[in-house]
C-alpha cells in the first residue's frame, strides 16, 4: 500500500488520488516532512520525554459494557472517593504546608539566633563563618537530593503543573520520590537564606499529593491501596491535580479563596463550575487544618515558629481612608511595577538560559552553581548591612529595640546599644519576617531610603539569580519582597504629599510587581486581601494590578508562559495565531500515517508499535467486513499492548466472535498513572507462530473519534482540539470517494515551530493576497523569530509572525499589524534593538 | 428526491440506502418523528419565540477574503472598542446602580418619613392609608410599565441572562425599551416596600447595557452609532454581556471581585482567562465610579440617600475570635440553611407555576396579582409590628432612641416615649436598612426572639410570593434578609453558649440561605466579605456555605436552574444524562432534513425558507460540480436571506463565477443584534422569473462545519456541542458509500424531553442489558417524571430517569441508582410522597 505522496502545492486534484491501496498497512503520506517538534522537555532540571494526556471519552464495545454493568457500589465508590480525595488533599496539603513552615522557621531561626548571639559577642568573623557554612550545607543538601534523587523537583514546579493541566505529561513530576525531595528540599533551600520562596514548591507539592492519591499510591514503592486505585483516566486526575494546586497556594499564604482563584487563573486550562466548588472545598479544608495546627502552636510547643510563619500580615492601621490625591503615586507604582516586572521576566529568561547551559553539563556543575549562589548570597546578606548607618532606637517603639534574637524590626547587628541597623532588619531575617516588617503600619521612620534602595537592588537581582538552581525554589516570595521594597521607597519619596501609610505602599508595590511579572490579577487581589486583612485597599490594589499588567504586557509574556516555553512544553494556547486561519488542517498533517485493519495481523501490529512512537492508530474496515473502505475508529497504543499481552488471537482474518467482556475487563485498559508507569512494547514476548496470527481490534477500537474535514482551517480545528481536550484528531477527506482518513493531528501539529517549519514559503500560497517580496525564509530567521518571541508579549508575537511573513526584516515594521496599538510595536522594536544581544540557541 | 424513511429499529442495513436521489431538495428522513421541544419560552412575564446563538467560526470564501483584507485601522478599532466598551459598561452600570439606589432611598425614604410623622401624631389610620396607597401606586406603576411596554423586564432577569450566555436568544431581552423599563420599574417596585431586591434587576441592566453597546445602539429607536456597530457576531457580544452581568452585581453590592466571580460561577457558560481579566477591569471601573459618586453624596446633596444605600455593612466588632466551641451552632446554621433554602426553591417553584397560570390569562390579571400582593404586603408591614411589645430604650444606645424618621434601629411606632418597637425596626424600613440593622454588631439585646420569629416567617413567605409578579424583582435581597433573621435567632437560642456576636450570626445565616437557595459558593463568600469587611469570618462563611449547599443539593436544584427550566429555556448542561451514553446521535436525529445543492434554484430556497423554521441547511455538491456526492458545507438562513435580497442570480445551473468580494462585503452578513432585529423571509419580494433562476451558494457556505459520525454517543456529541458552543452539528454517515449527510443536530435535540419522547421504549433496545419488565411508558408517566425532576436535585434526576426506565414505579425504587448515596434517595422519595401534590401541566 505504497501511496502517492501528497504534495503541498495548489493543485487540489491530486489530493483525490486513492489513499489506501491493498494488503499493507503503512500509508506513507508525506515522506519528506514529518513533525519535527521536540518530544522532550526540561522537567525540573532534567530533560525528559513527554507525552500527551487524553481527555477523550473512549467509546468502544468494552467501555459500553463496562458502563452498563457498573454496579451501584462502584458508582457510590466513585462519588465518595472523589470527595474524600479532595478532603484528603486538603488535609495533607495543609499539613505539609504547615510542617514546611514550621521546619523553615525553626531551622532558619536557630541559624539566626546562633549567629546573632555571636554578633552580640562581637565575634563577627566567626558569625560569618557559621552563617555562611550553615547556608552552604543547607543549600548543598537541597541541591544534592534534588540532583541525585529527583531532578524533577527542581524549580517551582508551577510550569510543570501548568503543562500537566494543559495535557502534557512528563514522567516523574508527580512521583512519590519527587514529593519527598520537594518537601525536604524546599525546607533546606528556603532555610538556607537563598532568595527563594516556598509558594511555588507548595503548589507542586499539593498537585503531587493529589496525583499520587488519584492513582492510588505509588506503584514503584509498592505503597498502593486497591480501594484507592479508582481514577483510571486523565479527566478525573486533572480535576484532582487542579484542586491540589489550589490547596498548595492556600497552604502557602493561608488564603483559601486566593488559592482557588490562583488555580483557576494561572494554572488550569480547563475549568468547570463543579470543579470550582470542589477546589473551594479543598482549600476550605486547608484553611481549617492550618488554623487548628496554628492553635496548637500557640501554646508554645513549636519552637521558634512565630508570627511570621504562614505570612499573615497586619496593616490594619486606622488611616486607610484615601483620596483622589493619592491616585498619582498609585499610578506611578503601577507603571513602575509593569516595567520592573517585564524586565524581571526578561532577565529571568536570560539567567535561566545561561543556567540551563551550565546545568546540562552534568551533576557536578549543577552543584557548583548552587554552591556559588549560596556563597554569594551569604556574602550579600552578611556584608551589605555594614553599609548602613546605625539609627538610634525610637523612644516609643512598641517592641524591644534593639531586638535580640531572631525576629523583630530592630536588629542590633554591629550597632552600639540603643541603636539598630535597619538594613540588617531586612537582610538578616527570613523572607516572611522581612515582608512582615515591610508591610507593618506605623513604621514610616524605621527605614532609611538608602537601606531600602540597597535592599531593593540586592533583592531584585538575587531573586532572578536564585530561581534557576537545581533545588526547589519559588518565585512568589522574592517578587512580593522586591515589590514591597520599592513600594516603600515610593512612599518615602512622596513624603508628605500622600497620607498613605508606607506599609500600605509596600502592599501596593508587591501587587504591582506580581501584576507585572506574573500577570495574575483577580487571584493576586484576593490573596493580598487575605494576607493583609484590609478590605478597603481593594480598589487601590485593583488599580495597581490593572496598570502594571497592561504596561508589562507591552514588553514580555507572563513569567509562567515564559517558563513553560523555555522548558519546551508543547503548551496549547486557547488563542489561535493569525496564520492558522490561512492554513487548512491538510496543510499541517504529516506522514507517514499508520493504519490498521479491523482484523489485523499480530506481526504487523508489533512491527508498527516497535518502529513508530505513535500513540493512536486509525482502524479501517475493508470488504468483506464492510461494503466499502470505512473508518472504523481509533485505537490507542496502550490498549494494543494490553491486547497483545492477553494473546487472544485467531488463525485467520475473521471476526473473533468471542465475548470480550469475559476475557477483558475495563480495568485492564484503565490508565495506571503518570507517564512511564504503563506497559511498554519492549516487554512483550511473542512466538513466531503468534506473530502470524490475527487479532480482532473491533471491540477495543474507539468507534467515535472526533474528526474534522481536511479543508477546515487550522484555527478552527484548534478550537475543537483545545476546548474538548483531545490527544488525537482524525482528518477525513472532503470527497467520499477517497480513503476514509487522510491524517491524524496531535498537539505537536499545532505548535508554531512545526507549522512554520512546514510552510516556510507561506508567502507564496495562492490565497495569500498580500504583496510580499521574495524572501529566503531560512532557519536562521526562524531562530531569530524565536528569540524575538521570547521577549515580546503575545500580541507582539502576532506582530512578529506577520513581520517575519512580510519578509522585509528591518524596513517594513508595521506590516500585518495585529496588536494593541502601533506605539506598542515601536516600543517593542526599540527594546529589541537595545536588548537583543545575539544568543546562541540552546538545545 | 423522496427518500426512504430511516427506521429506528435494529437492522443496520437499511440505513445504507441511498439518502440523496436526484432533482428534489427535501430529504425526508423520519416523517413520523420531529423535534417536539418547545421553540418558545417564558421571557420575563411573556411567552416569546427563542433562537439559538451561534459561536461557530463561519469559514466561507467571503470570510476568508474579509479576514485577509482586514485593515490595520479595523483591527485597531476592534481592540480599542472592546476595552472602551468594557470601560463604558463599567461607567454606565455603576452610574445606573448608583442612581437606582439614590432614587429608591429617596422615594422609599420620603414615604417612611411621611408615615412616621403621622404615626408620631397618632393618626394611625391615615398613616396606614398613605402607606398602603403609596405602595399601591408604586407597585402598579412598576407592573403597569412592565406589562404594557416591556414584559421582558419582569422578574430578576438573571435566568434570561444565564440562558443568553448559554446560547439562547430571545427577542427583546436586551432592547433599549427593556432597559428603561427595568431601571424605572426596579426603582418603583423596590420603593413600594415589596419584599424584593434590586441585585437581579441590576444584573439584567448591566447585561442590557453591554448588549446595546455591543450592537452599536438601538436600531428600533434610531439611536445607533456607526463607529460602535463593530461586534457583528455572538462571540464578542457574549463576552460583553458577561462583563455587564458582573458589573451589575458589582454595582448592586459594591463588591467588584464578588461581581466577577458571580458572573463566572452563576451566570456564564463559557469562560476564558482573558474574559476574567476583562470582567475584572469592568467591575474595577464600577467600584471607582460608585466611590466617586458616594463621595459626592457625602456633602449631603443626595437627599435621603444614607448609609444604607449600596449596602456596606459594618460588623467589625472586636470580638471576631472564635473557637472550636463555636462550630456546632455554625454547623446547625448550615443544615438549617440547606433545608430552608431547598424548601424555598420548592415553594418558589410552586408559587411561580401558580402565578404563570394567572399571568397568562391576560394583562389585567397580571395587574390584579400585583395589586393583591401590594395590599397584602402593606398590611403585613403595617399590622404585624402591633404584635410586638414595646421595649424600653437601652441606656447606652449609640443612636437616638426612639429614632424619629426613616432609618435607625429604634423605631418608635406606636410605643410610648422612651420605648421602641423592635419589630417595626425590621418591617418599617427599606430592606437595605433592615439588613444593616440585623448585621450590626453589639445589638444582641435590641431584638426580641418573638419579633425575630414573626419577621422571619413573614419575610420567608413574602419573598416567595413577591418574586413572580409582573415587575422587576430580585431574589438576592429577600434571601439575605431571611437568612439574617434566622441567623440571629440561632444566635439568641445559643445564648451564652457561644461568644459570637449576633450580627455575625446574621451574616452566617444569610450565607447559609444563599448557599441553600442559589448554591453559589465562592462568589457569595467574596461578596459577603466585601459587604461586611470582615475577613476573619472567611473560614466560618466557607463552612456554612459548604454545609448548606450539600444539604440543599439533596432536595432541589439551585434556584436559577429551576427558573431557567420553569421558563422553558433549552439550557444545555455541561453534564450529560446517563441515558445519553446509551444512544447514538443517529437515534435522536429528526427529519425532514432540508438539503440544498451548491447551485440551487431560487424558488426552492424561498419555498424551504418559508415552509420551515430551520436556521441552517447542509449544502451538497453533486456531479458535475464534484466527482461524487459531497458535503460542501452548511449555510445559514440569515445568510440566504441576505443573498436573495441582493438578487445576484444566474440563469442556469452553473457556478456564478463573479467575484463575490465585489458584490458583497462581510458586513452584509454580520449579525445585527439580538433576535428579531434581523431580516425576515417575509419581507422578500421576488418575481416569477427570478424564482426560476439559480443562485451559487458556494461562496457563502461555511465549508468546515463541525461534524460527528452517526455512531457517536449522544453524550460525547454533547461535549463537542457544548464546549465549542455550536448551533448546528452535522451528522455524517459511517459508510462512505452513502449520502454525505444524514442529519443535523441542534440544541433542541439534546433536550431530555425530546430524547425521551423519541425513545419511550428505551427499555426494549437490544443493547439494554438490564432486565426490565414490560412497561407501558405513557405520557402520563413522563409528566410524572417531570414533576419529580422539579423537586429533586441533579443527582436524583438521574435516579429518577433510571427509576422511570425501570418501569416499576413504586416497588423497585433503587434500580439503576446513580446518586450520592441511597439515603438521599430515601429522603427524596419521602419528600415526593409528602410534597408531590398533583399538578396539572402548564403550557
Amino acid at each position: 500500500m505504497a501511496i502517492k505522496g501528497r504534495r503541498d502545492d495548489d493543485n487540489n486534484n491530486d489530493m483525490e488520488a486513492p489513499l489506501l491501496a491493498s494488503d499493507s498497512f503503512v500509508v506513507d503520506l508525506r515522506p519528506t516532512y514529518s513533525n519535527t517538534t521536540s518530544q522532550v522537555a526540561l522537567v525540573g532540571a532534567e530533560v525528559c520525554p513527554i507525552e500527551s494526556l487524553d481527555y477523550e471519552l473512549v467509546e468502544n464495545d468494552l467501555f459500553k459494557q463496562d458502563w452498563r454493568s457498573r454496579s451501584r457500589a462502584r458508582i457510590f465508590q466513585y462519588v465518595v472517593l472523589k470527595w474524600a480525595f479532595c478532603f484528603l488533599i486538603g488535609v495533607l496539603a495543609g499539613g505539609t504546608g504547615f510542617l514546611t513552615n514550621l521546619a523553615i522557621e525553626n531551622v532558619a531561626g536557630a541559624k539566626f539566633v546562633v549567629t546573632s548571639n555571636m554578633m552580640l559577642a562581637k565575634r563577627y568573623e566567626l558569625a560569618f563563618a557559621v552563617f555562611a557554612a550553615s547556608n552552604f550545607v543547607l543549600t548543598m543538601f537541597a541541591a544534592g537530593i534534588t540532583v541525585f534523587f529527583a531532578p524533577e523537583a527542581a524549580g517551582s514546579g508551577i510550569p510543570e503543573v501548568k503543562a500537566y493541566l494543559n495535557g502534557v505529561d512528563a514522567p516523574g513530576i508527580f512521583s512519590l520520590r519527587t514529593l519527598v525531595v520537594k518537601v525536604i528540599g524546599t525546607i533546606a533551600a528556603v532555610s538556607s537564606s537563598l532568595h527563594i520562596g516556598k509558594a511555588g514548591p507548595l503548589v507542586h507539592t499539593g498537585a503531587c499529593i493529589a496525583s499520587i492519591l488519584g492513582q492510588g499510591g505509588s506503584r514503584r514503592h509498592r505503597l498502593t491501596c486497591k480501594w484507592f486505585r479508582y481514577f483510571k483516566n486523565d479527566r478525573d486526575r486533572r480535576d484532582l491535580v487542579t484542586c491540589g494546586a489550589g490547596a498548595g497556594i492556600a497552604a502557602a499564604f493561608r488564603a483559601p479563596v486566593g488559592g482557588v482563584l490562583f488555580a483557576l487563573e494561572a494554572v488550569s486550562s480547563w475549568w468547570r463550575i463543579s470543579l470550582l466548588w470542589r477546589a473551594f472545598f479543598t482549600t476550605a479544608v486547608v484553611a481549617v487544618v492550618l488554623r487548628a495546627l496554628i492553635d496548637v502552636c500557640k501554646s508554645g510547643k513549636c519552637g521558634l515558629f512565630g508570627k511570621g510563619g504562614l505570612i499573615m500580615f497586619d496593616v490594619t492601621s486606622e488611616n486607610t481612608a484615601y483620596h483622589f490625591g493619592d491616585l498619582p503615586p498609585v499610578i506611578i507604582l503601577g507603571v513602575i511595577g509593569g516595567i520592573l516586572g517585564s524586565l524581571y521576566n526578561f532577565l529571568l529568561d536570560k539567567a535561566l538560559r545561561l543556567y540551563t547551559r551550565i546545568n546540562e553539563k552534568g551533576k557536578v556543575y549543577k552543584l557548583l552553581l548552587a554552591a556559588t549562589l549560596s556563597i554569594c548570597t551569604s556574602c550579600c546578606i552578611f556584608c551589605l548591612p555594614w553599609l548602613a548607618t546605625c539609627k538610634p532606637c525610637p523612644a516609643d517603639a512598641a517592641e524591644a529595640c534593639p531586638s535580640i534574637g531572631r525576629s523583630g524590626n530592630f536588629k542590633k547587628y554591629q550597632c552600639l546599644p540603643g541603636h539598630y541597623n535597619d538594613l540588617a532588619s531586612l537582610f538578616f531575617n527570613t523572607n516572611d519576617d522581612t515582608i512582615r516588617n515591610l508591610y507593618s503600619a506605623g513604621t514610616d521612620d524605621v527605614f532609611q531610603p538608602s537601606s531600602i534602595i540597597t535592599f531593593f537592588i540586592a533583592s531584585y537581582f538575587l531573586g532572578i539569580l536564585s530561581y534557576g538552581i537545581a533545588a526547589p525554589s519559588g518565585l512568589f516570595v522574592p517578587v512580593i519582597l522586591t515589590g514591597a521594597t520599592y513600594g516603600r521607597l515610593i512612599g518615602m519619596l512622596m513624603g508628605s504629599y500622600s497620607n498613605l501609610d508606607h506599609g500600605l505602599f509596600a502592599v501596593l508595590g508587591s501587587a504591582s510587581l506580581l501584576g507585572g511579572s506574573m500577570r495574575i490579577t483577580v487571584s493576586v487581589c484576593i490573596m493580598l486581601l487575605e494576607l493583609t486583612d484590609n478590605l478597603l485597599l481593594l480598589p487601590l490594589v485593583m488599580l495597581v494590578l490593572l496598570i502594571s499588567k497592561t504596561v508589562a504586557d507591552v514588553f514580555t509574556e507572563n513569567v509562567y508562559d515564559l517558563l513553560v516555553k523555555l522548558k519546551g512544553f508543547p503548551y496549547l494556547e486557547t488563542h489561535a495565531e493569525p496564520y492558522m486561519r490561512q492554513l487548512t488542517v491538510a496543510d499541517v498533517v504529516t506522514g507517514p500515517l499508520q493504519v490498521f485493519y479491523g482484523v489485523e495481523k499480530v506481526g504487523n501490529i508489533v512491527h508498527v508499535l516497535r518502529t513508530t512512537g505513535h500513540n493512536g492508530f486509525p482502524v479501517v474496515d475493508e470488504p468483506p467486513f464492510s461494503d466499502s473502505s470505512v473508518l472504523y475508529g481509533l485505537i490507542l497504543r496502550a490498549h494494543l499492548i494490553v491486547l497483545l499481552k492477553k494473546k487472544e488471537f485467531v488463525h485467520s482474518r475473521t471476526l473473533s466472535g468471542f465475548d470480550t467482556s469475559k476475557q477483558f475487563c475495563a480495568d485492564d485498559f484503565g490508565k495506571r498513572g503518570s507517564m512511564g508507569n504503563n506497559e511498554s512494547i519492549e516487554d512483550l514476548k511473542l512466538s513466531e507462530e503468534e506473530m502470524e496470527m490475527y487479532v480482532d481490534l473491533h471491540p477495543f477500537t474507539n468507534t467515535s473519534p472526533y474528526t474534522v474535514v481536511e479543508t477546515m482551517s487550522l484555527a478552527k480545528a484548534l478550537i475543537l482540539f483545545r476546548e474538548v481536550g483531545l490527544r488525537h484528531l482524525l482528518v477525513i477527506p472532503k470527497s467520499t470517494s477517497r480513503a476514509p482518513v487522510v491524517g491524524i493531528l496531535t498537539r505537536h501539529d499545532f505548535m508554531p515551530e512545526h507549522i512554520l517549519g512546514l510552510h516556510p514559503f507561506l508567502s507564496k500560497k495562492r490565497w495569500q493576497r498580500l504583496r510580499l517580496g521574495n524572501f529566503d525564509f531560512t532557519k536562521s530567521t526562524l531562530s531569530r523569530t524565536n528569540t524575538l518571541s521570547s521577549i515580546l508579549p503575545r500580541d507582539l508575537n502576532l506582530v512578529a509572525s506577520g513581520y517575519i511573513l512580510s519578509g522585509l526584516e528591518r524596513t517594513q515594521r508595521t506590516f500585518l499589524f495585529k496588536g494593541r496599538s502601533s506605539i506598542f510595536f515601536l516600543i517593542a522594536s526599540l527594546c529589541r534593538n537595545i536588548w537583543n544581544t545575539p544568543l546562541k540557541n540552546e538545545k
